[in-house]
């Protein structure tokens, strides 16, 4: 019996990737049937990046989702907040739920925290989790994660040797860091963080320079606050027992406003690309096994698609397991030979049908991904 | 070794049959070599309509174009006409050589002669052809074929017995017709009339009706040709010994303003879609023996591509052999999975890799025409 695995990204403004991943396995019963061939084995796996819409992806395939309130990111905010657990026993924390950009008013990185994050985080950890997963994007914060470790015990001294919570302007007063009161559920197990920049925490290419004026932040305020995830990087890693340098030098340490790296000094966290947490956690490998054909696919399909990115990461995997592997893109850049070998892809195929403005695009999008889903299916099967 | 055979028609207004043919082939060569294997083994079929440009399509393989001077459409007119030989031994007369629409200045099917279309037949048989085959389309006239007839050597007599070559405004003269004078050397070969039309010589579906208005026609002249083309028809086939209600049921009769029926009647030819006598010409069927896949395409493929386009008659040809056929298109409508099966054609793929707009596919339609063709063959492959 034919083995097929959907693992489309979304298509960007038009069709999630859940409803793309549903196309295309219609589409392969469909030609199945055309031939009065037995419905092959179909698997799906709803892709995401660790941005709004994560957790459910997660839960997919069989999970639920908690709802609590918890701290929002302007002071003194609430909002209504959420975690996920998976049904093989895996927390998902998203830090939208609880620090998100369009969940903040106030829209100033030197005020904003992840406090609600860590609350999340503490919340989940009452479900005795295998993992937690903990999904970075689309923050309005910049406090380097001390919010998000402040709620989970870490203390925040400044000179006179008085508690606070560091926000991102704050982030300069911190004297000294104590983290013997954190909550000690979270040394027990793997902490991964979904990560889909490489940004690192400070410079020229940091979470201040590159992020923080899309969440309100002056040149001024930039300045500052690459200053004080400066001072933060030294003075925690030296409590934490880690080198500063390689704090400041890991790749996606300044993502969501240095949360990354936060996450990693306090809650001992790896850092990886969301498509590969979502892959594993959806088990894609034992998918892969005997496994005759993997359609992926996303809105615009390039060279960058290759790199971080969710089908350059199913690809990655296919080639390593020898499974062929079809991109559909509705755009697509003449890719090299070289280049689409050495991702494992086999065959790009555009979906786009016919001469068509951007504005009907959206309204058939799901049929053109389905239609060419469909002879895709009829020419493998020959 | 894998056998390809690309037979793609013309994506009209961007891209020739011969451009699309070495686009598939170059990518299915491509595709070879990416893979480090040897190359497939290629052939190519030029597809023509029975237009212009149907004479080179089928020297494509072989063969010579022989020019000469004959009378043009308009009364008086001398054009440059041409005659091709294939290296097979076939006589290939278009219509469009020397009675075409663009050729003439009156645009008034009442004058417009086919005489010089005869004269190219008659210097045709000079060479000694196996067969003759004659390609109808864009016509500027309405004279049923007489004139044709007329420079091979049938005499149409008025009333007081004068000869004279009859045009569409004086088919209503015609008393009587005397085929004995006829070229000799036109009864001992076979003659095929390409033709892509179904409309029978008389009659609302008719040469008159539905041709003569793009040829300069009025309404009152539509109706004196009509009426002409049916006088014709019933003195013609007394003359030759013909059922007129026979020649008047005959589909593709009215082709070339009537020429299609005078051809049956003068030359006893048989009228053939255009594509099939492309296809027998060029071998098709041999190619099709041990081959792995055919490629063909056009601009817009939808239901209409299958009755008598070049698509539908590469298809059929396909599934009677077994042939896998793959349609790739501009532009492609959903076609319902019976209606694809029962064609022959195994899947269709749109050439879009884009969202561009019609000023900018032709520039780049090649390309994408070869892209989407290295990527079938790369799927093909596995």
């Amino acid at each position: 019996m034919m083995k097929i695995t959907a693992a489309p990204d979304s298509f960007k403004g038009t069709v999630t990737s859940s409803e793309a991943g549903l196309a295309v396995i219609s589409a392969f019963l469909d030609a199945a049937a055309e031939r009065g061939e037995d419905p092959p084995e179909t698997h799906t796996v709803v892709m995401a990046d660790g941005g709004e819409g994560t957790t459910e992806a997660l839960i997919a395939h069989g999970g639920e989702i908690v709802s609590l309130g918890v701290c929002g990111p302007d002071p003194g905010q609430r909002v209504g907040g959420f975690f996920g657990v998976t049904s093989g026993g895996e927390a998902v924390v998203e830090l939208a739920a609880a620090a998100a950009l369009p969940q903040s008013e106030l829209r100033d990185p030197e005020k904003t925290t992840t406090y609600g994050v860590g609350q999340l985080i503490s919340a989940a950890l009452d479900r005795s989790p295998k993992k937690l997963i903990l999904a970075l994007g689309g923050s309005a914060t910049n406090d380097g994660g001390c919010g998000m470790a402040a709620a989970l015990g870490v203390r925040f001294l400044d000179e006179s040797g008085i508690g606070f919570v560091p926000v991102g302007g704050t982030l300069g007063r911190i004297a000294s860091i104590d983290m013997s009161g954190l909550d000690g559920r979270i040394k027990d197990i793997p902490v991964e963080v979904m990560c889909d920049v490489t940004s690192p925490l400070c410079g020229e290419k940091g979470a201040a320079a590159v992020f923080a004026p899309q969440k309100g932040a002056s040149p001024e305020a930039v300045r500052r606050l690459d200053a004080g995830l400066m001072h933060l990087a030294r003075v925690w890693s030296a409590a934490a027992g880690y080198d500063a340098d390689e704090i400041l030098s890991l790749p996606g340490g300044g993502a969501a406003g240095g949360c990354g790296a936060g996450a990693v000094i306090a809650l001992g966290a790896s850092l990886r690309p969301g498509a590969d947490v979502v892959l594993d956690a959806a088990g894609f490998d034992g998918m892969l096994s005997g496994c005759d054909l993997v359609v992926t696919g996303e809105g615009k399909f390039d060279a960058s698609s290759l790199s971080g990115k969710a089908v350059g990461a199913v690809a990655r995997r296919c080639a390593s397991k020898g499974v062929p592997c079809v991109v559909l893109a509705g755009q697509t850049e003449p890719t090299s030979a070289d280049i689409l070998r050495n991702a494992g892809i086999t065959a790009v195929f555009s979906t786009q049908r016919a001469v068509i403005s951007r504005d009907e695009i959206k309204a058939r999008a799901r049929d053109d991904i389905y239609e060419t889903a469909l002879n895709v299916a009829r020419l493998f099967a020959v």
